[in-house]
């Protein structure tokens, strides 16, 4: 979650879900993006899966092409164990499925995970944790043979937590092209937390796509990317919101008052005031607001320690039983 | 800043400072309230004091009755080292007054140092940080001998680190008042992570308070209160605004915009709309938008870690300079 | 582990099941000690409990009057999860059963658990970690009402880390009498890091006892002592051996190279001479090669850190499942 | 200080100081290595130089070609703040000088700085807790144009801490090897904790080097080495023993007691018994004491915590001594 500071005032979301509900009519068709929902009625797990299939979905959804499935799952913040034990299961099967798209056999191919962020900013210690909890194996096989992890049916797992670029005076994607010419995985999987729009998400909801990682508004600018034409292999990433602008929030609010208003007193007039306010007006407004000296603002749960905590758990989970468990098979899915 | 929920949605202040500012027509006098103010040409560093007198004091300021030191640092979200050291040493002048002023003698008596907060969510560590860097004395008077302190001219200094009720299953106040009354200190010095109302305060604020800490609105509720009533030592407390609850941010926002509107347009009605929306209505509001089913929402600057470990520093050589240098007096202060 | 220093060039150990085999002939009878063992054939988990029962025992043991459990199982060396797992389930039903003797009843009862050590210090560090991973629960019934735990069948568990000495200025004993003087449970529950002997009990032994913790030597020094007659509540302590004084193993080592120079060689007269060094000369050139200007040096695994890790995993479960499961029961034992 | 697992139980030392005063009759010259020492009057710092200058004293001294440069500062043991200054001062003008005669221009040059060793394990902690401390640049060039660091007569400073090999499933060179083909700076300066034979030297003495790390024994084994060879830049290294083996420790005390016994008693036969006993018993005797089934003992004095700390300010303050300040010159050097 290292980003510009010029996105931070816009109202910018990582979730490709969040992006597609900002058109209006929710529901509509858009061209180039295709949308599939399904529910686990057992665990009332909700998923979404966004493919944008071409530069015009791209352009859109100022996303890159690609897949990215969303699970919803709103009982996360609790701590029941069994539950979070169910959506690693969940989303262990969903890995499988986009490894397997790209060719990727999730039980033996090599891989290597990422854990982006920093971990001295709770919020942003997503990543380094996740990392500090997967059993690596690559180095099984330097130890004792290279066919080590074939024979024991291991993947060969590898891992890096890069550090943020004030840690490192380097750029993420400079350490981790290095060490992907150096190590030759088959597949980069990059684990981050994210900014979402609505405090609703944060902590309930994990991103899973297949795009890579574009640093800033994610398009455009190229500094930084990790991403398949950039590496030369798939680049995989599961991330979960753990803050959101605190610009969104208060044009949220502001909205919402508007849109209350509006519904409330017929009168015209009433509540059109701010919603006649130039945008640029409001930016200004919002930016004096919420922009001291010292830059952006986040807004993040009062215990989010504790939910990022239990989330690396989950994370963890979810990716050593899709890579060392023969059992969960990608076409257990329907 | 462990404080019950429900202050969480009210817009509350730690900050005497900002309780004031919050009264119409800023320059004002308010009854049992007494404020002064100055500023050190040489560093731009402003001081403010606010004393509250009495009980009508008190009350309106919903904070109890004691005398409330704020230095204003602006560039303390800078990271000049040297600048960290003068802001160090006019924080330890005025510990050492207050402690004075309540017949502490700084450089030889006993003082038991508190780190409240949570380790690990970055903007509630400041606490546990500064504590880490004291240096204990107290100790070596139990393994030399009860004079070893009073003939090295040090101090005799002690600390803990409670931790946060959900770790610990007590009240702050309950560990402390157990250690005082075994350990027997001549006060107790607090220091904690703050809410303050303005992001334009985080981390470049330091308030220092003769007190004590009372968890939640202040005034009214004694569970968890650390008081010289409840301890029979004077309770002095060290505090910096790391975080702004989110509902402020949003009330702030909207006030700016309908007053902006008001400015601009003279035509009457527009902008009203908004301020004349129910109180209650708009508190609803806020609290859909802000109140997912995990609790209240907090805003913090995107690089909180370096700003929290930079103040730890700060804030532990000015007790170190309150206490062990002899030649800073509180005598030099004007 | 915090103790005196002196007692480090001792050939100190924290295990009782260790100081009883230092007795000649191992087998034995010592008066005043009583000694019972047996071996769960289903897990070759090996317990053997040292009761020492009157101060003839004491003295000879170098330990206070009481029960001292001890669990061996070697395989708590390597990492799988199911066996320790076990072992937990092992150490519930002991905790059960000592807590049952002093009439604690370990689903109702009110404990308070302390986690000694030092958090930066790696071996030192088992009680924290394990403190990190426990689920207070004392706080609901301050929260929700007193009868809060005992409607849901918990118990009243609250914790605290005081850290050592150099951290805090004061006695880990004298803050925890604070705080059972404040908050007044009906058991103290003690876990830390020990000191053993012999390098293969690091790290696969878990002592359980009745006792209390002495810091230094044991008998003799009272000041921070953490015992029933200092607290006025039983002290129970869960112990894991993960150093050994770096005096115990050289001496280890020529006691066995002097073995094998005797069993060995026929002629008389070798071997015998390091044997026939004075003891006191032996000290002090163990004296000159360990102890240099800076302290008393341990002998500790190269992989501490992963074992300290997976035991603090397997202590926290033990006592979950002792306190809160209510089908794991004292009784179970035979 | 990751190494294999044979090495551990030689008597291994990191230290070529160490490795030379092993050689009989310590004073005498050996072919093909050059040794020169000083002592600062001002300090009390002894310095000693060891050239390995040809193959032939690489093999005798089991190091590689290149320069040691070895400061040895007893009271760094001690925690005075300002000596801790001045022997960054001593370390910072060595490392100009070192720098320079592989044509590095400290001040501008561009250095990619590497912690090793693992976080988590505190005498291993060296090289992470330097990282930390270090204020890195070169980003500003990515972020405010590329001659940013020039003008401002910055160094272009990089760092990572890489992991140990169980924590990433890499080789700690393969992740280096990377990012230095991706980062291409001037020179790898390395920084790490190391093994000495001696308890004494722990945390008081400092190694500078120019031949690389060499995991394992050092010559032979090429996998995993970081080197100019391998990496086409000059690998400097900064290392501070930490530990000791167990087995070294043993070594020596055995050693001196057949010294003590020959000098003392006159008889024929005393004190050779144990000295006759072929060498592989000795090996056989150690490893079964030391060896459990868990792998290599380390031996590390009690406060290791403390003087790791203390250490990585005064490295990292050399470090950016050297490469920051303009005032600090090698010329200063005699």
């Amino acid at each position: 979650m290292e980003r510009s500071e010029e996105s931070l005032f816009s109202v910018h979301t990582d979730l490709a879900l969040e992006e597609r509900e900002s058109f209006p009519g929710d529901g509509g068709e858009i061209a180039g993006v295709e949308v599939h929902e399904w529910e686990r009625k057992e665990n009332g797990i909700r998923i979404t899966e966004v493919i944008i299939k071409d530069a015009q979905g791209a352009e859109k959804m100022r996303k890159p092409v690609g897949a990215y499935l969303t699970l919803e799952a709103p009982e996360l913040a609790d701590r029941d164990e069994d539950y979070h034990r169910e959506v690693a299961e969940e989303l262990a099967s969903q890995i499988c499925r986009i490894f397997e798209r790209h060719g990727i056999m999730a039980g033996s191919a090599s891989i290597l995970t990422v854990g982006l962020g920093n971990p001295d900013a709770t919020p942003d210690s997503l990543g380094p944790l996740v990392l500090e909890r997967l059993q690596m194996t690559r180095h099984l096989n330097l130890e004792y043979g290279k066919d080590f992890c074939a024979k024991k049916k291991y993947p060969v797992l590898s891992g890096i937590t890069p550090g943020v670029m004030a840690q490192t005076g380097m750029e993420t994607a400079e350490i981790i092209r290095g060490v992907v010419s150096e190590t030759d995985p088959d597949a980069v999987l990059v684990i981050d937390a994210l900014a979402a729009r609505s405090v609703h998400r944060l902590g309930v909801t994990i991103q899973l796509s297949d795009t890579g990682i574009y640093p800033g508004s994610g398009v455009g600018n190229h500094r930084g990317s990790m991403t398949e034409e950039e590496f030369g292999v798939p680049v995989f990433a599961i991330g979960v919101p753990t803050v959101v602008g605190a610009a969104a929030i208060v044009k949220d609010t502001v909205d919402a008052m508007i849109g209350t208003l509006k519904r409330e007193k017929a009168t015209a007039g009433y509540g059109d005031s701010i919603e006649a306010m130039d945008p640029d007006e409001q930016y200004e407004l919002i930016r004096e607001l919420l922009e001291p000296q010292f830059g952006p603002m986040y807004v993040t749960p009062h215990n989010i320690d504790e939910r990022v905590e239990n989330l690396s758990y989950t994370i963890s989970e979810a990716i050593h039983a899709a890579l060392f468990r023969e059992t969960v098979r990608a076409g257990e899915k329907a």
